[in-house]
């Protein structure tokens, strides 16, 4: 694990959010972007070398809509920057923890990723992330 | 706001806990402190700028103790650092967010604090804090 590469933070509406979050962090939200498969609007800001990123449902399957809905409005996970996402996994998963894809998938960002079960990681929704080469 | 000083994650147990981050982050944490006032003991990780910081209930009444009471173990706070804590409180007060203490207090790491109430900021409980000089 490199770095914290972001934090992601459910929210209801993302437009108020970028308003609130641009006066909380001093700063404007640099881009957003639609990720379809996981039914999330997102928007960045840059905090330092970490991202704050914010998550709109998209739909109400979706799972940002579920977790809002559970809990509320909050800090939904953490993403950590990995220099090789498929080594980290099988030396994740030997270590005990439950992926919740066996393959990296496609996130934000330009990103492949993959989720721990949070019941493996003392309630944390931990993201593994590692840029796309082009 | 300057970076993200620190992620804060509420544990029931922090011997176990420590076990467990330090297989997931793949290094072990680097000190343990407790704060009486605040009735938490943390131990903290280094993650490139960003520290990880557990926090473990030292008492029933402790507001880690009420959380993980509510909610369960999982990612307690974002804390930011700020270059001047005071003329940092003063901005986001007039901005609209709700200080849940008036003046900076003393924390953990050698920080002056001071926490936003989540109902101001989309369910997140936000600290600032600020290195206290020598």
């Amino acid at each position: 694990m490199l770095k914290v590469e972001h934090i992601g933070i459910a929210v209801k509406n993302l437009q108020s959010a970028n308003e609130l979050f641009a006066k909380l962090l001093g700063s404007e939200h640099y881009k957003i972007e639609s990720v379809e498969s996981e039914g999330v609007s997102t928007s960045f800001f840059m905090m330092g070398e970490t991202k704050i990123e914010l998550l709109e449902a998209t739909h109400s399957d979706s799972p940002i809509a579920k977790f809002i809905e559970k809990r509320g409005e909050g800090i939904h996970h953490i993403a950590f920057e990995v220099a090789d996402i498929e080594t980290e996994m099988k030396r994740l998963q030997a270590e005990g923890f439950i992926l919740l894809n066996e393959t990296p998938k496609k996130g934000a960002d330009n990103k492949l990723i993959c989720f721990l079960h949070p019941k493996s990681t003392n309630g944390v929704l931990v993201e593994l992330c590692q840029e796309i080469k082009k």
